[in-house]
């Protein structure tokens, strides 16, 4: 949606050195942008992009703003002001309300009438549609379900049963809310598989990326809270609950029952095993993983950045010269 | 479904202390049961939480009965029966039988009268439905597949071809059975992709988590036998042969062509190398994988947990003095 | 397809050892290989299968001919031989052109008349798809994409919206290109989402394998070139670069913005950070990770095999040891 920098300004409380009259269309990267483009500078390893940019206006810290050529919107935090900017010039896409003839909803749901529902939706048993909320093509909505107002599901999205979500989420194409847990008691004769009676709530302001599954608690709820926002891949299992504002990215993974706090951060490929608990604010590092309950707030980790083949077989190689090491020192103490 | 503590008893053979006509018609943890719930106490974790319970009845060991303020159902192996009993009082959902009207099944294809065919599914040539099966909504049942009796596809399950499971499986949201392995073979020009002929054969009572994959053998099939219990977001890659009972938790993957024995457990992001053997009753740690062949029944693991990454750096610098401190020893002993 | 020796020496330009006129008509392993089979021999590990095969031919290196029992195709590079020839035999499937009833197809969206559009496909605004291409069952193209000619998805794919894609590129069940990228701006109100309105580019001959996502670019295009293999349960995100021919082992990720050169090979759970440059013929081995820019070819790794939990153990233990013992050498030294 095009805009003016004037109104850019005002809406989002920037000082603007530049002609308000301005109007961009469009966002852009430092050396891509056009006469049409806003972008931004947040990060010193772009500066150097910044004195050739042919954008209509560049969004930075008000330091950088004598370096640019063309009109500054000047932002402390130039990010985040960027990304409301975009959201206002970039919407996401509007959707007329209506059931598209092929979607199956059971008699017993309800769909509100400003909710647009794909092709080949499924809405099941006693599950309620909020308003506004878009139900992208190929989607499951099993029984039990409540979405609220203004979410949107953009594809082949699955909820088994039972999954509870407040307003304005954003769930990603495969996304599996609600399935079972991995529940199983073993027994002479095997397995057992034990019922997942539970359900799963998610509050406000959510997203989960691509493919990413939250199991249906075993006998409570699964519980993520408001603001949340998980990467694609990522799972999360049984009765674990997410406090708000908790960011993971891709493919980390919360075994069963775990208590994340709030804002907290998991790396990629990070993530906690079961039946402990992470206090607020805690980073895991890339690729690590809580073993034991956190309860002071700061990085954690444990891995080991590859390196060349050789001087990794050098490092593994130490650990076994230790031994001999210890026992040359105790010849020779004595 | 409602039962009385006096049918559950005797049909799971427990000792009963209490009014056997109390009735249960739900399960519930113990802090939150009420009267009509079953509970029970498995972990000595929660045996405090037993005292205040109001459940109908708290599935125990004999040796904690004492303490129950309420009737007691008395097992060796609580969880186990606990599991059976709510097996009963929270059955899976029963369908009617039928083909949806959107569904789409091939001439060629066979289904039991008695399966359930949901909206939007579509079933491929030459595959068989066998009795009492549930196809979900939006599932795929591609060509030349065959699904034993009671089985149970929970929603946008795809099986590309060739996929032959028997009696009683559970597939959650996601799960893609026989797809392509990944075969290539270098040359001048590039990766040629190598067909992959091979079918999937799944035993009886299997369950498979949401967004999990089992990739079509090279050649001959991809293996997994009864009782296999596999978590979500696993891989098993082509050729694989998974053991009787054998569990994998969340984000586990076995690379190509290995074998896994029966009553193996991989803990979260646990995993195998391709072309080995891992004989029965291994246990594989937490992010862990075996490298090699193993032989021996027992645990083996190699990942480190998190720490404060103030504590990681210290343990990474160590690995550079040893070099050094070897050096100190070797002078010390001129 | 059944074809004779004869047909395959001349076709792959391999030296025929037996009757030219004896045709295959299937693939097999050496074991269990039937008159009508083609099978190979890459590997000295199967060197004792050769012995007592019961196949047609065997495709292998010239110096293996004289232990064959049957007949021999005879080339250098027998694996990649073997490719060609069984993707002859055993050729993908063929499918009617047409667009089923059940499909949805957007009246601005163009559709080759060769393409086969299976049940409950969704085609969205202004998407274009080629010649021959298969769109399987419950496959979602969202908005402005462009398929290639030649390509297949084979089910219950997802392509967000803004995907293009080459020619003849495959794309297993429950794929996922174009979704949102995972990119947030912290804010005192808790995180912003931060649009992404780049799209994925793919190049030709790009696999790609189940549950593997793709996401779209926040700004410019994420980008897969020529002859790229992905295998299942894999990530790349936004704006990441991945240069022609290489691949990727199942549950490998790539994080935001990180340039992968061509000819590079990650084992399985292998990835790197965001923001990084790998360069060529880089392989990152199993469960590792580059955390750097990389910018020498060659064998990068980071991680400890699984061994018995005591072993294990006492590893760890080591670390403690060192400054212990480093404190008893400085005790020596004075």
């Amino acid at each position: 949606m095009p805009i003016s920098l004037g109104e850019l300004a005002t809406r989002f409380g920037c000082e603007l050195i530049g002609n308000p009259d301005s109007v961009v269309s469009g966002v852009a990267t430092l050396p891509n942008a056009t006469a049409e483009s806003l972008t931004f500078l947040a990060s010193k390893a772009y500066k150097e992009q910044l004195s050739s940019t042919k954008a209509a206006a560049v969004v930075l810290r008000p330091g950088d703003a004598a370096d640019s050529p063309v009109a500054t919107l000047l932002h402390d935090d130039p990010y985040a002001c960027y990304a409301r900017m975009a959201t206002v010039i970039c919407p996401p896409p509007a959707y007329a309300p209506g059931v598209h003839a092929s979607a199956v909803v059971d008699a017993t749901a309800s769909v509100s009438k400003s909710a647009h529902i794909a092709p080949h939706v499924v809405i099941g048993e006693r599950s309620k549609v909020g308003d506004n909320v878009y139900l992208g093509p190929g989607t499951v909505v099993g029984p039990d379900c409540e979405i609220g107002d203004d979410c949107r599901f953009i594809a082949n999205v699955t909820l088994a049963r039972a999954v509870v979500i407040g307003k304005r989420g954003i769930f990603h194409p495969g996304v599996v809310l609600g399935a079972d847990g991995f529940g199983n008691a073993m027994s002479a004769e095997g397995w057992i598989k034990v019922p997942q009676v539970g359900g799963v709530r998610i509050g406000d302001d959510v997203e989960i990326g691509a493919n990413t599954t939250v199991d249906c608690g075993a006998i409570e709820d699964t519980v993520i809270e408001d603001g949340v926002r998980i990467d694609n891949l990522c799972m999360i299992a049984h009765n674990v609950h997410v406090g708000a504002h908790t960011a993971m990215a891709g493919m980390s993974g919360i075994a069963g029952s775990t208590t994340i706090g709030k804002r907290c951060m998991f790396a990629g490929m990070g993530g906690a095993v079961g039946h402990i608990s992470i206090c607020d604010d805690v980073i895991i590092g890339a690729k690590s993983y809580a073993s034991k309950d956190i309860t002071e707030p700061g990085t954690y980790l444990a891995s080991f950045p590859a390196e060349p083949a050789r001087d990794w077989a050098k490092k593994v190689g130490r650990f076994r010269r230790i031994e001999a090491l210890q026992a040359r020192v105790r010849k020779l103490e004595k």
